[in-house]
């Protein structure tokens, strides 16, 4: 079992709700958890929940926290023992398989990068977010850490997203495709051209080419990839998307003696597609090329998402743990396909 | 009434449902109709409606057809007399007040740029595209013309888009923002970053900064302003979120009793919602910036969403006839803006 190293004090309920999610973890997925923070605060927590013994739980004190306003790179750099820095070192001197935190995620990445730093080979750690299809899900790379990239960082991600999907998720071969506008190898951006270009050389993979922004849902894809701007905007229409259904649904209800009634026959039905929809039920979100497992989770996250995101740190640290070299190798496939390219268009 | 000229060979189902739409367009609106394409098909379709003496239609033959697969810019040249060109040789000779086609959206955004050209200080005409929010709707700019664009292109879209909602739809002073992956104005592209540092010194419109995915739905916006390949990505995953939603419903109701008998109940609640979704109650998208009207429609347009896209082709028509120097002098204050910028990262 992993040792997960754990920011208390990260996230908009901290520490009480990630306290309560660590020791829902211990319980129920017999993980290690290091609780990383203000000891005081943190003993109080698990006095509160009866876990002041629990087996699997330890506190490591860190005096430090990096506020929301902070210049995230500044902060991380000054602040030495920040929580959100101190799991890292954790993980650094090996008294830690992984690192979770549901703090500022600016903060975050700096941390990892300030302390981890990335596998030999790869440009551009990237975060990998999971949506919900028909069948299964699908994972979405960049999730946000790279605003601007060039086609050899969006092949890394390709790579480093299909290391990823493969390795934890389990599927042997996973269906890969670069996000873009329309289907025709002649759509998308000079970026997304020159990318589609070098994976297609790429024999290795099972790339598909293109995907739209409505193939995301169809279960087509296991893996779909972009550039971290587009990444964030496509996962915040598809929650602004979902709400605005559910508000359009409620508001109509309300208008109608009948459709009251009928929305209380359906209501296992709405739970169920509200729980499908639920970030909370996939945990956080894996920054994938570092030196080590790093797993952000959702500001908002409660105490299941914090147990859920706890759990896929364990099972990527698993997955993961021996993937260095493989990375590496794929990371620097990725940069000599790209020198071979006859367009060069980077 | 203005006088809209209608590719009646353009679209997946053509020409019956586009004749169709026509013939609505004509009995609910009273707007004259000219069908343009195949003569003997058209009348054919207009006896098997009995509306072979429709009056407002009138049909002009056209021997050409741009097909699918063609290069839209070289189809375009070649075929002079092209459905598809001829609806903007009759625009240009004043002989209609706009054009409307549901064919291959490459060709037609070719020939409205090599028939009408651009308006004298616009860069780059754009598409706008409507997605409903709570209380009314959001324009979002561009939904796909333009893929890899500057940052005086992305503040043109804006001045553009302010028109057209200003005047087509009516609000006063549109509340406008720029699409981003976070609030803060250190979040985005070096593109957007530039983009609303000039739109902030622009007085005479109502800037709110940057619009995040999940912004689109609030009502918080009227205006958003992004590249062409993000509004396609966009556009394309919230129609499948809203299509991956109704399935996850379909398939929970399917496997309970109860919930079927509260689906029933709730049926009119389901087709409100369905309604508020559909993108054929919103007609067609226009392309500003041109020299005269342009309504681009959905290829799977049937008919009831022609009739729409004419509607709108109406209504453009009407409302911005008279605005071509007021969009060439906001463009050229755009122009102005970018060339004082302190910033100059275009």
């Amino acid at each position: 079992m992993a040792r997960i190293a754990v920011d208390a004090m990260g996230g908009d309920h901290a520490p009480g709700v990630v306290v309560e999610g660590a020791v829902q973890a211990c319980r129920e997925l017999g993980v290690d958890v290091i609780l990383v923070g203000d000891e005081t605060r943190i003993r109080g927590e698990l006095v509160r929940l009866g876990a002041a013994d629990q087996k699997g739980i330890t506190v490591r004190h860190a005096s430090q926290v990096v506020e929301m306003h902070e210049h995230p790179g500044q902060a991380i750099r000054k602040k030495r023992d920040a929580s959100i820095r101190v799991i890292f070192d954790l993980v650094k001197s090996g008294e830690a398989d992984a690192a979770m935190s549901a703090g500022n995620s600016g903060a975050m990445l700096a941390a990892a990068l300030f302390v981890l730093g990335r596998l030999p080979g790869v440009e551009r750690p990237a975060i990998v977010t999971f949506l919900p299809t028909l069948e299964g899900r699908v994972a979405l790379m960049d999730a946000g850490a790279n605003v601007d990239v060039k086609p050899l960082h969006l092949v890394q991600f390709a790579l480093l997203g299909e290391v990823y999907v493969r390795r934890v998720v389990g599927i042997p071969r996973p269906r890969i495709g670069v996000l873009s506008n329309g289907e025709e190898l002649s759509k998308g951006t000079a970026l997304t051209r020159s990318a589609v270009e070098i994976l297609s050389r790429h024999e290795g993979i099972d790339f598909r080419g293109y995907a739209e922004g409505k193939d995301l849902f169809s279960g087509d894809f296991d893996l779909v990839v972009t550039d971290g701007f587009t990444g964030n905007v496509v996962l915040k229409t598809a929650e602004g998307t979902a709400w605005a259904f559910r508000q359009f649904l409620k508001r109509n209800i309300e208008d109608s003696a009948l459709a009251k009634i009928g929305a209380l026959f359906m209501k296992p039905v709405f739970d169920g597609v509200r729980k499908k929809l639920d970030y909370a039920e996939y945990g956080g979100a894996p920054l994938v090329g570092c030196a080590g497992t790093v797993i952000l989770a959702h500001g908002r996250s409660g105490a299941r998402a914090i147990k859920n995101a706890i759990r896929t740190a364990n099972e990527a640290a698993g997955a993961l743990g021996d993937a260095s070299e493989e990375i590496t190798l794929a990371c620097e496939r990725a940069a000599a396909l790209m020198a071979s390219s006859p367009a060069e268009e980077a």
